[in-house]
C-alpha cells in the first residue's frame, strides 16, 4: 500500500467533481488537488500555454510527493496528454479525463454521438478523431458551448436563463438524433440532469467523472499503489485566490474545503 | 509634439474599446496594445493577482518606448490603478477608465445611478465609494454582471438568450428610479444600445470610452506629448494568442487589426 497522495489539477475548481467521483470510489486515497485559477479558463488558451502551465503543476504535485497524476480538466487532456506523458516517462504515472471516455465509448459502439466542450477541448479534434478510429461505425459530432462554464460558475442552473442557453447549443442541428452525449467538461456534471430533460431523457448522458475515477482506480491496482485505507486526508491549492472561489469549490466537490493559494508562478 | 506611442491595456481584447474611442479623437497617436489574454478575465482575478500582472505589462510598454499608459480595463482601474500610480510615479504618467467617468458624473449632481461590472470591479466599491464621497446626494447602486463578458465574447448579442440575460441582471430591483447606469466594463459598449432597450429609453447609458479618450487627450496636452499628427501606427500584442481572439477583436477596434504573442511572462 503506497500512502503517497494522487495528485490531481484543473484550470480551476470544475476539477472537483472528478476529484470527488474518485474519493467516492476510493475514500483512502490522500489527495493534493491544484486548481490554476491564475490562468483559467483553460478553454479559451492556446496549446503551447496549456502544456507549459501543466508541465509546472505537475513539477509541483512531485514537489508533494503525489505518486500519480489525474489531469481532471479537458482542454489540459486535450492540449498537453501526450506531451506530458512524454516529458514525465518514468518519472510518475499519468492519466487524463479524455482516454478512458473514449474507451467507455467505442466499447459501446454508438452509431452517433455528440460532444460538447470548451473551445480548446472541440478544436482538438481529439473526441471525434479517437473515436472514429477506433470504431468506424460511429459518427461523432462536437460543438463548442463556452457558456456553459460562466453560466453553472454564476449560479444560473436550472432556470430559465440557463435552459435557454442550454436550448440554444443543444438544438443545433448536428445533434439530431444522437444516442449519447459526452460531457466533455469536468463543470458539466452539475448540469447532467438538466441536460438530459433537454433531451427527453432518451438520449444517455455520459459524465465522465464516475468512469474516470474507476479507470484511475484500475490504473492505481495494476501498479501497486492503491491505498486501501478509509479515510484519506486531502489538501487544496489554487494560483490565486478569491472568496468566489471559496465558495463555489463547495458545489463541485459537494463538501465544504479549505482553498490554500499556493502561487508557483510567482518568481 | 512627442511622437512615442501611447500604451494602452486590458485583460484582453474589450479594451480594444477604448483605444478605438482614443484613436478616433487623436488619430495621429502611435498606439501599443497589451492584451493580458493569458491571465484573462481579471474579473475574478484577486487584487494581488492583477496589481503584479499590470505592474509587469506597464514596464513591458515602457520598454516599447510609451509616453504614457491608459489601464484601460475596469478590473485593473478598480484593483491596481493608486498602487500603479505611486509605483510608477516620476516614470510615466498613467491614467485609468474610472476617474474620467466619476468626474463626469459627480459634476452632473444625478438623484440616483447605477453601475454595472464584473465582480472585481463591483466588490472593489470603487464607484459609489468615490461618487458619494464628492456627491453626497447622489445614490449609488451596483451589480457584478459577470455573465455578460462570455455572452458577448461568444455572439450572443441582440438575440432572446441576450435579452434573457440581461434582463435578469437589470430587473433587479435595487436599479428601480435610477436616471443613469455606468457601463463598467470595456466590453459592455457593445451591448450599449441592447440595455438602453432594456430601460425603454429611460436612462442615460454612460459608456466611459469616449469620456475617457477626451480625459486622456487633455491628460497628453496638460503634459505637451500630444501627437497632433494624422496617421499613427498602432501595434497590439497579447500574452496568448489563439484564433478565437484575433476574429473578436476586430469587433472591439471596428477594424480588422493583427495580434501578435508576447508572452512577457515566458522565462
Amino acid at each position: 500500500m503506497d500512502k503517497r497522495p494522487v495528485g490531481v489539477f484543473d484550470s480551476g475548481v470544475g476539477g472537483l467533481t472528478v476529484a470527488h467521483a474518485l474519493k467516492q470510489l476510493m475514500p483512502g486515497e490522500n489527495l493534493v488537488y491544484f486548481g490554476d485559477t491564475a490562468h483559467l479558463p483553460y478553454g479559451d488558451k492556446s496549446e503551447e500555454a496549456i502544456r507549459q502551465y501543466s508541465e509546472k503543476i505537475i513539477e509541483y504535485l512531485l514537489s508533494l510527493d503525489a505518486k500519480a497524476i489525474l489531469v481532471a480538466c479537458n482542454s489540459a487532456s486535450a492540449s498537453a496528454y501526450n506531451y506530458l506523458v512524454s516529458e514525465f516517462d518514468g518519472k510518475v504515472i499519468i492519466m487524463d479525463v479524455i482516454t478512458p471516455v473514449i474507451e467507455y465509448v467505442v466499447n459501446r459502439q454508438y452509431k452517433k454521438i455528440g460532444v460538447i466542450g470548451t473551445k480548446r477541448t472541440i478544436s482538438s479534434g481529439v473526441y471525434p478523431g479517437n473515436i472514429t478510429e477506433k470504431s468506424p461505425g460511429t459518427t461523432v459530432v462536437s460543438l463548442a458551448t463556452p457558456m456553459l462554464v460562466p453560466m453553472i460558475e454564476e449560479g444560473f442552473i436550472y432556470d430559465d436563463i440557463s435552459n435557454r442557453i442550454i436550448s440554444a447549443y443543444l438544438s443545433n442541428e448536428i445533434f439530431e438524433g444522437i444516442e449519447a452525449l459526452i460531457l466533455g467538461c469536468t463543470h458539466y456534471p452539475i448540469i447532467r440532469n438538466q441536460i438530459s430533460r433537454f433531451f427527453n431523457f432518451n438520449v444517455e448522458i455520459i459524465d465522465s467523472s464516475k468512469i474516470v475515477a474507476a479507470a484511475f482506480r484500475n490504473l492505481l491496482e495494476s501498479h501497486n499503489i492503491l491505498n486501501t485505507g478509509n479515510n484519506g486526508t486531502d489538501r487544496f491549492f489554487v494560483s490565486d485566490y478569491t472568496d468566489f472561489f471559496g465558495k463555489i469549490a463547495r458545489m463541485f466537490f459537494e463538501k465544504e474545503i479549505n482553498l490554500v493559494k499556493s502561487d508557483i508562478w510567482a518568481t
